[in-house]
């Protein structure tokens, strides 16, 4: 195991800790075992962990940085939660979703608790840390924003689905906000617990949208040629549900006629088979669009990586050099 | 008209203005047209009344507690858009509901983002007046538990529908959540941002405590007997949705089998006649569940008023009596 991957569940581990402390079982039980149900599932922490190195790469401290971190991460939660609804997703991370389990209704309030929990951490944190009550204005500031960001993007993700032939342009504009937004403001946040200079503010912030970019970019990569086991969700839901991904906009601008009516067929189908979505992901694989995806995530993660280079040497700078590529390599 | 009267429609307009300033059209248009659907309905703004006439009350400003209360008024639009798609209500203030006119997925996206935007306007208004800043961790710490309560009384109230033979002392408990925890923290609130003494903050949490309560009541009595262009939706929705109100709680246990019999076949039975859910709205009435629930409002009220009685005579204080009236004897 490299000190990278320690360091990455070490930080998963504390966040877990420091959530669940907070969302002990009170009644109405049915609520608060749905809003730890996803929680309980683990997650790579990826967020928290940009923001608790992000923070320590500034000299900051880890103290500090761990509750901002858990309450981004019940930002993530939430979002999740409710996206799993608008999607009609039946698993997450090879468990049944909370709608699946508990209904529509719950599932709805239990993401409301865990918006309002993120927004709780923060407070109280800021009781008791004159480091985050010093900063808590900005630091809700971002939250807020961001947070808007995220509501913005999964609408957008919405109307992507039915737009024909929609630009790379609209789908980067759409994953800025729907999936880099929290990255951007995890390392936003660590850094200004940190530092009040608004230039390496500002570094740290680009830093997380294009390794939030990256990363969403191999997201959809995976979400096409990975397997049901990597995943923790079926295979070729990305495909059922219409996605306009950045593989599915290069394969349909490049690709013959008789490609695009295969893919076509499957895009959006909901009742599409296995068989169908098979041929089709050959197809866009074959248009060299997981290539063309897998060339543009790098050049965001090397935008990324360059924002790090006027970060002091240390070991929170190099974790975090790792995490680039821990994004560009993964494999779940 | 009142100076009652006068002074809710012009706090009313003050809150609108306030809010419709932060809710201004930007892209992706239709998520920020289904946020202002509702706000654009005006509504009374008890709420943020009760904000502004306490903080005035115990020697603050209006400037200070406008923020404030278009931040609460946000909170009660944004659980009412998610609640109309968990009760499936197709009506609300004589306007279809953000989820019939948009659709689900849009309107829980629109919900999460009023609930963002009242943090937003919270933070922003502490980052440029003093007076909220300082007691901005208090703020907080209030609006974070009194939305964690709404959330838990939202779901009490969804699992009340499925007990048979509740008790008034559940009814109560959900009633103390879903409803009167958000008059409660409006003037907590209010009063946090006049003064640091804790006996008047608590003093005024009671008072709004006590009267979100009575407000329900009178909701629930309206609810059941009011027409469908007072309620702004349809008659017999909460006998249809198989609402446990005080009044089917109280009906229930002292009528005869036979009133019983006819009560519960129009309850909870989404497919009752308007002539079933007629019959049954006569035994409820019958029975004096309309009188008991008034009764029992106007002992809330009651306990409401007394706390008014510390506070120094001001025309908000008047104000704040008046509005105790205006709740128990509301027609709309």
């Amino acid at each position: 195991m490299t000190d990278f991957q320690k360091e990455l569940g070490r930080i998963a581990d504390q966040v877990d800790q420091y959530i669940l402390a907070q969302l002990k079982p009170r009644k109405p039980n049915t609520l608060w075992e749905a809003a730890t149900h996803l929680p309980k599932t683990g997650g790579k922490k990826l967020r928290p962990f940009l923001t608790i190195n992000t923070c320590k790469a500034l000299g900051g401290t880890e103290q500090s940085a761990l509750p901002v971190a858990s309450a981004l991460e019940l930002i993530q939660v939430f979002s999740l939660i409710h996206d799993d609804i608008i999607d009609n997703d039946r698993l997450r991370r090879g468990v049944p979703t909370v709608h699946t389990k508990w209904g529509i209704p719950t599932a709805i309030v239990a993401g409301d608790l865990l918006h309002t929990k993120s927004y709780e951490i923060l407070t109280e944190a800021a009781i008791l840390d004159p480091v985050i009550l010093k900063v808590l204005p900005q630091l809700l500031h971002e939250m807020n924003h961001g947070t808007i960001r995220i509501c913005e993007g999964q609408q957008m993700d919405e109307e992507l689905e039915t737009i024909s032939n929609p630009s790379e342009s609209t789908y980067l504009d759409m994953i800025e906000r729907k999936t880099a937004a929290l990255f951007e403001i995890s390392t936003a946040m660590g850094a200004i617990l940190a530092t009040t200079e608004s230039s390496k503010i500002e570094r740290m912030r680009l830093f997380g949208s294009r390794l939030g970019i990256a990363f969403q970019i191999v997201d959809d990569i995976l979400g096409l040629v990975a397997e049901e086991k990597e995943l923790g969700k079926p295979v070729g839901s990305d495909i059922r549900e219409g996605k306009n991904t950045l593989l599915v906009i290069h394969a349909v601008a490049i690709c013959s006629k008789k490609q695009k009516r295969i893919i076509m067929k499957a895009l959006g189908n909901s009742k599409a088979t296995l068989a169908q979505i098979r041929t089709a992901t050959k197809e866009i694989v074959e248009c060299g669009a997981v290539d063309y995806a897998h060339k543009t995530a790098a050049s965001y993660a090397r935008e990324a990586k360059s924002g790090l280079l006027a970060l002091p040497s240390s070991s929170s700078r190099d974790l975090l050099d790792d995490v680039v590529d821990f994004v560009l390599s993964r494999r779940y």
